[in-house]
């Protein structure tokens, strides 16, 4: 512990109190910024009742027949870091990180030791563990952080999680998880409904995340084709191509490797400006080349970097006439299903075999969230079962087909589907449409704002189809020189230098990466509901300030 | 809300109070049984300034401007549920679980609904469901809980988790979560150091369960011997063997019918006793037939069912002699590594190329957290890298080697190795180890108890090796009858019987399973260190009593 520090644990969290919680943590380290730490530096804490952690260990803690009382103060105490972190998330006085370099947090800083002791620890020890783990780390949920797709702190998404981990149990079988299998079960029949398919039809599971339900859709594919494989392997089966666009998602390349299909199989269709030209291209490509065999299609709906939407009613045609899976591969899309506004943007999506949407993207639930959502009832299990016995009993005494394991190609699976459950309990399905609207208008602002800015370029003229806005920033020393291979050279460097300053700075993050033959460029996305128009202009102003003298 | 029972939101939190928490909810409910329930009922609450979450909703919350305050209290509020919950999972006079069947569940009871709403509801009607969500789940840290090889609620751990959630942050960069991603570092090194392997060796990721971890080893073999699989696919090579006991997890052969390879390629070398007598079959098993090129064996430490150790020094032998990629399956056994008295099972271990260990099981992690550790520095990566410049940019400015994102077959990857790495600092290395032993006396104690009751028989005359106890009841009905097919088909019959009883009652659950010819047993496994004697000796008059008159 740092020693310029005091760990204050005697505050009082009041359920019912109208006043403002109580800063626990006195610091005057690289965060004495924040307004919260300002506001109540030096300020008395209200009860004064002292509970030295430092002579507690954790088997003090429950099951320790007298660990009730102890148990429920360090939980309190850590409460109080955890809510702090809550409110600083969403102050902007406060920073997004307090970078360093791998090196320096591996040597220790301030007191933080990763190293694993021998001996055990007191509780006091953890619980400045707990606050230094936080604060090092990045603050995805802060109204600044722009730099993945999954950003934002939902608190009921976060409470949702908090009660998961408490119940701590496992989603192989309804014996063991009465309630969050049957959670799962109707929380996937409304996702199916809202991807358009009739109540009757359909099956999934939490994945996770978008690469493994990606996975899963391959899987599916070639056991529905091909069910010899799962008992014979590859060598049994003709050689199998694939397809997608060249923009999308690195997993479906990675799941062909996986599955023994062969990375260099998934064919990339060329793009369009933005979205896969698939209907183009599908058509000669599908004929068999090389010997191989095609049988399935990830289309993409709001692809990683331009947030494009392929052409889904197109791509269904052309599967449908050859016989192919068609998988929708709506990860960072899906969400705008819960829109009315934006819906329409997955238009055909219904007529997909297989949809992968992560419900931790678009629709702000906390990571991990994603599903793996199949049109035909009964293939997951088929495809995937082996029927162990000391897990799925056949002669238990309730109705084992909630039993999920077997369908899952892991055995213990994490609880996934509660948090969403509550956060839909907490919004309905307007408040999850009308989170995404704003999200998109912000998108919508930003593109705007750029249009009119001399020091920005857009990388596309047309508005933005999700809440993807891919922009470079021209510094004034590439304005005015001419244009060719060495200006892409320079400009290439730019996005990485002005990224390198603004962590270091750490009071906005956002994302950049190359793409076919565009150099660096910046991409921003919206998907945390904390944002407001002035992040944005913050944002912009930010990589100008930054950038302007490279 | 079931009318019948009141939110009582007005109790304080007091972090630094020397006072018991007082119950939050008092109900007339299956649960009224609970001491706790009992000692708290009617009494007044110790604070009167009411907090009505009735007109309160998830718009108000953070980051609504006016949101901190309600995000306080709310969050307290369900503190108070979860802090309820685990005082009563360790609350003998409560029960393990309160069985309803799925059709009772999916019509909602008392005001509990599954069913997704259009509009919101208010943050009154969120903590009951939160509420309700325990109340008919399972206490799976009960230390009547001996159902599953994961039990147990750790304090530490479930702090731990609480922290990740409310970071929520993903572990592909750095860049995202600087302190997890050394946290894992320094965690798999230390793993790998209790595993035998040199400092300079190894590498590792967390994975989302052991099945994963079993399949990211078969997935690494295959690529070390036949590097060319990665992108031209099965096709490019020989038909591959793979070898593991007929006791071993199911995963291995899931994760070979996943991979191409074909389920029946997996041969399940014929076990003694216990374990595999992979040291007799395995050598002519490894020459070549039908064709198929031998590459891998699985070794199982900590057999499911069983809780048998294979020879892992001899399957070494064999391995080395033939070249083949030896894994150790230690999911469930891995934690006797942190014991001093038990690690000696796992001699041999050492020579593995990868090893599979869930801390969720024997260390009493919260679920989930499994590591697959991998001998050879440097094959994660290249098996697995795809270079994908959206996420893993090589332009940063910090040193990109800790970026982990693509040694693995994910691209967003929870955090699980806080939870571990909090619970390392507070128990210690040696903490762990006796932690484990206790769980192992447990079980010797509950042998040597079976060993001494008529109406009991074990599945081995032997003491276990792990801490699993394996046993039939013998009902009076079948204790004087003589042995033969017809009575064996009535003791299949028994434990099923037991099983659905205990359920209903809910005070103790244990699991049951056929093995080969064996009828169905009961498996009593021991990880949670909550168990006591006493429970052992309730469970053994439980299945007595439920079972005497069958």
């Amino acid at each position: 512990m740092n020693p310029t520090e005091t760990l204050d644990t005697t505050s009082e969290i009041l359920p019912g109190g109208d006043t403002k919680n109580d800063l626990l943590w006195r610091t005057s380290g690289p965060e004495s910024s924040c307004s919260e730490n300002r506001e109540h530096r030096g300020k008395p804490a209200p009860c004064h009742r002292h509970c030295d952690f430092s002579s507690i260990y954790s088997k003090d803690l429950l099951p320790n027949p007298d660990g009730e009382g102890p148990t429920q103060r360090f939980l309190q105490a850590l409460v109080h870091i955890l809510l702090a972190h809550v409110s600083s998330t969403f102050d902007r006085t406060c920073k997004v990180l307090d970078f360093h370099h791998p090196h320096q947090l591996m040597e220790g800083l301030d007191g933080f030791s990763l190293e694993l002791p021998d001996q055990p620890e007191n509780l006091e020890q953890l619980l400045v563990d707990c606050r230094d783990t936080l604060k090092y780390g990045v603050k995805t949920g802060h109204p600044r952080f722009f730099n993945q797709l999954s950003s934002g702190l939902d608190v009921i998404g976060m409470a949702g999680e908090w009660l998961t981990s408490t119940a701590n149990t496992n989603m192989f079988t309804f014996e063991i998880s009465p309630v969050f299998i049957l959670m799962e079960d109707v929380m996937l029949k409304k996702m199916r409904e809202k991807v358009g398919w009739s109540p009757e039809e359909g099956d999934g599971l939490f994945c996770p995340g978008g690469s493994m339900s990606n996975l899963y859709s391959i899987l599916l594919a070639r056991y529905k084709f091909f069910p010899e494989v799962k008992l014979r392997g590859m060598a049994a089966i003709p050689k199998l191509a694939l397809f997608t666009s060249e923009h999308s998602h690195y997993s479906i390349r990675k799941a062909a490797g996986v599955l023994g299909m062969g990375v260099e199989n998934v064919f990339l269709v060329k793009c369009n400006e933005r979205c896969a030209d698939i209907c183009r291209l599908c058509k000669p490509a599908v004929a068999p080349q090389q010997g191989l065999v095609p049988f399935y299609v990830s289309a993409t709906a709001g692809t990683t970097v331009y947030g494009a939407f392929d052409p889904l009613g197109d791509i269904a045609d052309v599967c449908e006439s050859h016989g192919l899976w068609m998988h929708v591969d709506a990860a960072w899309g899906g969400g705008l299903l819960m829109s009315k506004k934006h819906a329409g943007k997955l238009r055909g999506i219904e007529r997909a075999a297989s949809v992968t949407w992560n419900p931790h993207k678009m629709m702000g639930v906390p990571l991990q969230c994603s599903a793996i959502l199949v049109r035909q009832k009964g293939l997951l299990q088929e495809c995937n079962q082996l029927c162990a016995e000391y897990l799925f009993q056949p002669d238990k005494h309730y109705d084992v087909t909630y039993d999920t394991g077997d369908k899952s190609i892991q055995c213990g699976r994490h609880v996934d589907v509660f948090k969403l459950w509550l956060m839909w309990k907490a919004k309905g399905s307007e408040g999850f449409g009308s989170q995404i609207n704003c999200c998109l208008e912000n998108a919508e602002y930003l593109f705007n704002k750029l249009e009119n800015r001399a020091d920005f370029e857009l990388v596309f003229k047309t508005k933005p189809e999700h809440s993807n806005v891919c922009f470079w920033y021209i510094p004034d020393s590439l304005r005015a020189a001419p244009r060719g291979p060495e200006w892409n050279r320079k400009l290439h460097e730019v996005a990485p230098k002005v990224k390198a300053k603004m962590i270091e700075e750490g009071i906005v993050m956002v994302g950049y990466q190359p793409l076919g033959e565009k150099a660096n460029f910046f991409r921003c996305v919206f998907s945390n509901p904390a944002t407001s128009r002035e992040d944005v202009d913050l944002l912009v102003d930010e990589i100008a300030r930054l950038g302007h003298d490279l």
